[in-house]
């Protein structure tokens, strides 16, 4: 709307209104158009999913990107490319454990309540701690407890006082991904679940989990995909975010 | 904790104690254990999914549920069920479109912001109208539009600015479900996909859609099981929810 | 052994042996050979899976199978075919929520403890039904507690010092079947676990329930088919059978 | 019960209670909790699966076990972890066809009769005797025999005798699965199959042999996931476990 | 090469050559073009496969066939087609157990020894005598015995005197489709095994028998598409032909 | 471009011209939105998928769209719905075997060259006559050959050089797909291979057919959904349309 | 038809002319018949699939085809065969990005019009980019956009002037593949969606994407297998050729 | 029967009677148990199947098998293998393209007729290599022609004649799998297809070419599994074998 307002007040032309329109959100590196689009939203990483990029590339991203102030996150990355970032910005963080690289510009906090986040088992954590990572780098308190998978379940109800305190729940599960159904069932807020793809034969590459998931007979269970933590923590962060008019 | 402190005071003996927290929260119809617990928690439906139960077993539950001054929702239900809950009370009304049973007790408005549900085509409406009642029985103010396809993406940028006026979106699609992807990268809130079964052939039952919305490039979209247009709806009055805090 | 010691000793020829041992065990009524095997181990059923066979089937392979003293099970029948067997001894009795036709000509206990059936929801209990009636017509006692579904994790708890003195459980799900994990957790008995096709979407027949339960994260699980109640029913039984030795 | 008891008795206040119950089970490692709960149970293995686990990680997790005084299995490890392992206690040993760890500091016979153990093909040796060291870590007496697939089905005939003998079977086998079915058909007691990702092309990396099995004619099997050898082990040990009564 | 020869004798032109080897070997009907083909290999049945085919199209085929002096053979066909075909010809029969309809208008025996069709189950039996007829119609002596499940093996090891006569052997089986294999090992003749679609839950409509069969460990097992007891048949009666040397 | 022009020269107020973007092309049912924008380009139909619309939706569909002089196409429709739609207009007819209403308003010629259709059996020929009245209603010269299966593949060499006479050619096939890629092979011309859900047992509702010409070894092949016949002959169509520059 | 005048003719023996229709068109390497078929139809190029061919086998097929004056493409090849290649001729050309050595030898236009290619995501390009270089080595104008994916899809309405210029357009996309939609509704010209195996988890390998793209309800869509970018530029060349008649 | 006859004449006891029955046929290496029982049969080959095995595994096997005189096959074998064979008997022989192991030590033929091997591409040949080779070793004349894909048909039709001469035929083919079709329909001799993992994307692993071969509209076509040209080349010798009436 505000753009026809300065075409018909002849502040612009016509012409140059459409470039504008066109040409203001990405800057093109030819490989790849880079979105500064969310940088106008307060409170939103630019993030890039390095798999498929070579680290030259992931690097002219980044540098493409820190022109503007907000937070940056590289997800599934490595050493190698961390080593490369590094030397564009001494803000530069590798988290082993999450697998990505974040450059921390903005550290206010957006949240309103806290983002709880659980596990299943060992082999799950790297998973859950990208969902940590994102849901900090956008601004949450973050809580997370690993390896509460049912068949221990009083591991779990250890936690459940914690749990219910949360204003959102992500839970990252392999195998059989059970814990979804009993932590949505212990809870009255939403619940965010992320299969994962630990596990073997019949568990198909997570797709037990995933099933399992979707099938949920707990109401307040969402879904992502297999392993993506970090839209677990992203859409969190959404539902933990202030509300404009509160 | 309650518990535990009565019993200390001599209120009640342990046994007692740990009767009424065996009890308490359901009654055991033989078929069904009809959960009272959620009626504690304001503003939630009592649901029950009918298919599986025949239409005398609905009304039991029905009956056992209308104690609490909850607001019932039977879903996937059917004229002839509904002739028979209809016996019960004449609160109770039937939804053709969405193929439900509502019984209201309760008109309070929960939410904080407005749900906006689109779907694709014409064959997903009983899904999209699923979780449009569901979300008005929780107490929500609810938008919809219905027909929004992407092959005529002018349709959806149509209501654009709407949308970003939403807390939640709600998007429900068939096919290749492109519209969750398109919906999401338009928006700053999080969207709850809807998988349908819509489609022919390679669909596959909706696996087509499924697998779209848990692949979608757009980071803030979280999935629901194909065709569940109530936990949809579900899931996005738990996020409209008003915080205590605020 | 036996067999070779009487050709030895002359009492049959080798021609009559092989034939003994050819001929004896069944009955070939052209379209079914009929197994007269089993009735030789005390307390086993003979028994009939229904579909695919025309009520005359059924009815001429019971015949045969009365002139064993053995119970005799007809599984996934109906009222028809009950009608017709019912010709043929009074002792045959339709159970409508098994589905089932049984004739019982031996009441011996021929079981040591427990065995306990649950089901995770109402419409799961025909499988739990025939689960139940296949381990009572073996000779057993059995307890069945039905609907208690990890959504309302209470409801199961309430059964839980039940269920610990069971000597074996069975456990009947659809959807995600995180029932059987969550159970398992709690005991240290073997747990059957039964997958349903109960649920719609992505639980594709009970794919999902399935898959959930073969990676279940409880080692004491073990699984049959899809909605085999009748399989779960007889290895709950041999399990529970008194030991020789004892 | 116990707890309440104690409560009421003045003995320990309701919060300590609470502390107790939630407390006690369990060792939080940070990546692991561990469960110590089990030890609790006269003959039962803490077990570690080892996949997803870094040496370190189980190093730390048996430390925190050996306090029991339970047998340890370390399943699907390899010889680096066993040599820090090894580090922690002389009693551990490394069992290279089972790919597997032991730390056996209970050597007492739990188990009635006899665990019997097959498999079809030299290639699923590795998931048998997983089978067999977890249900010899048991207390089990547990026979073998290798290589009996029926396509020589003399192979298998020529081990009837000694089949019935045992109190449980476990049949382990990839490709067709077809031993499972031909097993049970022999047998009178219960028979756990465990499908192998043994095979080639439309074995689709065990899923042939996993549907053969769930789908077998023999009423006596019961399925577990593939590969899954210690699964099978485990609660054929269940099984065989002497009754508490007997 | 004949064709060639006459343009060059002149007793033909180019242009009639091309339309000769263009038009001959088919009848066109609009919607079917009918073969003729066939009928010049002596022994070679005419084969209409019924589904999606009206009762007047499968008429007009048989009419424009009989025009041959082949044996016709219509599967999957149902009484109401064979009452319109019979006004064709009174040589025409229904096979109610094998769904079909033939005509015999040549029966020369064309095989040299005989097939030997098994089945697992009852159920298995439509399949079955598909293949039997099919066998039979191309001039075969054709044995059968049906319900000889892996599950009571003796009932199979009762008839493998004969199977070993036979020139090739064909297995029907649904469920876990091991008798193929069973079979297989028993025989030095080769197998064609054809899954059926008996079964129920992980059968997924005959898949578990499917890959079973194609799994095999006995190298001289064929497959051919599920439920395809006409294939089977056709293959068996080509295997078994006379050979022109002999 | 135009529309800001317009806002420039001042003829319309920017809000009038973003209201004239929106509403424009599509008209509101509620159950639809009813897209004219198509109408502008010259001989493109209108076309309504009935399946999921009740005959009275796809009534006020075509009751809109008439306001348009374009063609109208109702795929997938029947008898019910031509009866009700005839009574809007005279020109409505009903294609039973394509299973389709037409109603003809532009009989203009669109096209360059000839569209030829394919198909392997009998049972493929609705599809196969709906990608025909699609590309006739679209402005088209087609031609048909039905029955031209590859098992007799000189009934499809006869057709070879008409084949080589069209600028596109659609192959409709079920079961093994194999005729995309012996058509595609024979040509030089793009063919669009529909798969048909014809077939039995592994054809998996035509995923056999749809897998195999997605890797036909042809290069010239492209593939729509399983029984798109109205795809096909759309796309055909484009193909096909007269180069504006020429 | 030319064969058969010149036999008539009596300028080749028939034996000669059958010879020639068998020996001509490609030529006999042993472990590759290389067809010289297609070098007769201007402006084919010759194509080699270079998996599963070793250098040498590679090199020898391109030694036979340089015979003739046409194009050469190798597809998925890599720097050890090109540098082989390369000593054949120093036309030779490597094209990293896309994966394939070229050699030209024609650069004759073929094109009418312009092919565009767009991909989604950076690491689509590989694929994107061989189906450019197989468009451009078969004599069209090519132009590309890359990284335009849905989820900022501003940066696809940015090139949608150029878009509708282009004869046929290809979309190459993997994850939900939606972009292919979003384009065909955008355009009335053919779109050929290219799925690529670009994703993880749900993705199983591009089947999400092949699966959106086999059901996009922009009927202007037609598929190739997945990452099968060289089918695309084929086709699109094919589509784009100069009509004889124009 | 013979060995009964021997217990009733005396000659033997019963219990060696069993005892023979038992041990004769196989060696028990403990991780194999050889089969010496198919040595009787003339012109059977013994065969191992090396993956899975070790080397030196295979090499016990191999030493095993040596006493018998039959001949032995390797299959997906090694140079490493072999070169720990070669120093058994210098009558190994390693077949590189078929990537077996072959020790011949009966050279007769007792094959009537030629098996003709066909493959569709380059990358097809190791398959149809182990074929041609595993049909030698048991005697037959074998012929081979590859890369004859159905895409230039005319290098199929070129091979016409001979291939009608065969009396079977094994057609080898990844990708689509068509050849299978093709060739059964030419000719009135079984089929034996062999689908191959050759392909990419949706040719998932095979599973595009096997379904295709095993809904082949042309009767004459059985199949084997994906890449099982062993098992091709046992059947199609199976087939050819003579009788032994004739």
């Amino acid at each position: 709307m505000e753009l026809l307002e300065k075409v018909r007040a002849g502040k612009i032309t016509p012409e140059q209104g459409l470039d504008k329109l066109k040409n203001l959100p990405f800057e093109d590196l030819g490989f790849a158009r880079v979105d500064h689009h969310r940088a106008l939203r307060q409170g939103f990483p630019e993030v890039i999913f390095a798999p498929g990029k070579k680290p030259e590339q992931v690097v002219a991203i980044v540098k493409s990107l820190l022109r503007q102030k907000s937070n940056v996150l590289v997800t599934r990355s490595n050493q190698e490319t961390f080593d490369k970032v590094r030397k564009l910005t001494k803000k530069a963080q590798f988290h082993d454990a999450a697998r990505a690289i974040s450059i921390v510009q903005d550290t206010k906090v957006y949240g309103d309540g806290t983002i709880y986040i659980v596990c299943a088992g060992t082999s799950d954590i790297p998973v859950a701690e990208e969902a940590a990572l994102t849901a900090r780098i956008m601004g949450n308190r973050v809580e997370t407890t690993f390896d509460v998978g049912v068949a221990g379940i009083h591991r779990l109800l250890n936690i459940r006082e914690a749990l219910t305190q949360a204003s959102v729940v992500v839970v990252v599960a392999g195998m059989e991904g059970a814990l979804a159904s009993v932590v949505g069932g212990l809870l009255s807020v939403p619940v965010i679940a992320v299969p994962t793809s630990i596990g073997y034969g019949s568990s198909f590459g997570g797709l037990s989990s995933l099933l399992a998931m979707l099938n949920s007979c707990s109401s307040n269970v969402v879904v992502v995909n297999i392993d993506n933590g970090f839209g677990a923590g992203y859409v969190a962060s959404l539902i933990n975010r202030k509300r404009k008019n509160a």
